[in-house]
């Protein structure tokens, strides 16, 4: 099997996501830079992996850090924080990753600089291993959802290659799977940059799930012709009031799942829920070249000069959402409540013991 | 400006709108088998320029026939007709091109074989340029709808490329710019064929009309931001209660422009309506290659041995369908009505003298 992230001799190697599915070619990225423009050129994508790669960037960024105080190395490990924070505005996980990746290094200035620097390290591969872990507790949590011959639309990628490994949407395939259930998928090939045709269909031939690809502008026409029975997707940022920002056309498959009274799941970790932002309308959305409409591999497929809008991500209103699987439980409607009792209940059961719960 | 079908020295030369936007390249058919393979293989597509196409493919077929008698002359033209038939099943202009030409042959056995075969040219030659002309009108009763200032949506290419001239959808559009108004477009790139973002795009650049391409996952976003005003598409054949078949994703757009209380408009000539036929359900949905979605010019983007459906139109229920707007007036539901009054309009006009009416 690949591996989407790993930390490897003072360096972070990726899967390169934008050679798949034709050439499994890892990059291995040896300064926190390269792991900027890694994430910025979308070598490694979608929310989780891309938290768990920028924090391994701090790390190799810290290894490289020349200081005499813990102070000036305080300052440069803030510089390098901010400079992985200006890769890609719209997945909270980055900010996530990046904030408890400070607070690490705030808290811990007690030791010398070069125990922190082994101790950030660690931290890196900690968030990594956490990601595995919290998603296979996330699948297994959200399986619970899925019926024996479901046939689930996912829109992008939200699979191992999103994450760490194991993956999110499709981790409740997965674990559903493990399960026993019969399950198909149809995958929105996912335009303009296919991680549906490239990445989910490749990731389920892999794990010999039976998946079938379409174009985008076909998943309402197949529920239509009721072959869907339910969606489940993944998610860049969910605000506090359940609204979710996820890659563009998860709105569209919103409406359509809405019109045919099929499910729209949302599986995501805790830390893609920003409980800083009020609604969907505050999440910024990142607009990336056109050249990724008008061309094809460096082919032309439109006519030069002509107006292209290429927003990346679009946000889907809570009141189309059915429910949100998270690693600590399924929240429903209303999403300000139900959020908040998973935040609150994870913040006691820290103190307490492991409790999964779903919150409705 | 471009030709998209022409007669000419016992020819039939088409636009090869594969090669757009890229190539002007026109293509001389000088068999009617070479015109069978021309539509099948979508060097020419739209609906009626489908139509138009086939019947001159049926006046190249008349002038090779070697024929004794009346009889002899009319089975080889049945067989051309059948394989000129068997091209593409939905668009109901082919059959209803060659039905036309089926007649027009039964109809002048009075005439020698000599003569016949012109009078057949002449009369495909007709049909060309009455399309034109009812694309023409059709865009000045369509533009009553349209207002200044307006951002209109559409889906594939219902312009002068799918049509023997002017368009139907993009008809609406050109003529309401004719009027002074002002107009911009949003263009639905269409996978898997690309005819927005190749063809549509193009065609309104050629004209001077502002137009924007998406993608097509981005039409229900851009529509919950306020950008769209009234969608336009155009029709591959409309069942007798209003049902539509268009260009796959015509469905999901109508279901966004429906939640969005936008209103939804269908251009398309009497010939597309389909009085025989009479709801979608019936309507025969082609299924094209695998190969459009896994490939993109020969360039594999998908894992190899991966499932595809790639069905080339849906169907719009006739209850998302704002007005049918036709070459002798609007239709409004219920269409069942309105476009029989349409057609019997039309059958007395013919009698009498020519009307234009509204029908709701």
């Amino acid at each position: 099997m690949f591996k989407t992230i790993e930390w490897k001799n003072s360096s972070v190697v990726l899967l390169d996501q934008r050679k798949l599915p034709h050439e499994e070619v890892y990059l291995c990225c040896r300064t926190y830079q390269e792991v900027a423009n890694a994430i910025k050129t979308m070598v490694v994508r979608g929310a989780p992996a891309i938290g768990v790669t920028a924090s391994m960037g701090v790390a190799l960024g810290a290894l490289s850090i020349q200081a005499k105080n813990f102070e000036d190395f305080a300052s440069q490990f803030n510089n390098i924080c901010t400079l992985l924070h200006q890769t890609r505005p719209t997945a909270v996980n980055l900010d996530w990753a990046l904030l408890r990746m400070k607070k690490y290094m705030g808290d811990h200035r007690d030791v010398s600089l070069e125990q922190l620097k082994k101790n950030i390290v660690l931290e890196a591969q900690k968030i990594a291993l956490e990601d595995v872990d919290l998603n296979q507790t996330l699948g297994q949590i959200g399986q619970s959802l899925i019926e024996n011959d479901d046939c689930i639309l996912t829109h992008c990628n939200a699979g191992a290659l999103a994450t760490a490994g194991y993956g999110t949407a499709l981790g409740v395939i997965y674990a559903a799977v493990q399960n026993g259930k019969k399950i198909e998928v149809y995958a929105d090939e996912t335009r303009p940059f296919l991680q549906g045709a490239r990445l989910t269909a490749w990731e389920l031939q892999k794990k010999g799930i039976p998946v079938t690809l379409i174009t985008d502008n076909m998943a309402g026409w197949f529920m239509k012709k009721n072959q869907i029975s339910k969606v489940i997707v993944g998610a860049d940022r969910i605000a506090a009031n359940g609204d979710v920002a996820n890659k563009i056309g998860t709105y569209s498959v919103a409406v359509l799942a809405n019109r045919h009274q099929i499910p729209f799941y949302v599986a995501a970790p805790l830390s893609t829920i920003d409980f800083e932002t009020k609604t969907g309308d505050l999440i910024p959305i990142e607009e990336r070249s056109i050249t990724e409409i008008t061309h094809f591999q460096g082919i032309p497929i439109a006519p030069e000069g002509i107006g292209v809008k290429n927003p990346a991500f679009d946000v889907t209103p809570a009141e189309l959402v059915s429910a949100i699987i998270t690693e600590k439980g399924i929240a429903r409607a209303p999403y300000g409540e139900s959020l908040n009792k998973i935040k609150s209940q994870t913040q006691i059961s820290k103190c307490k013991t492991k409790t999964r719960m779903i919150y409705y």
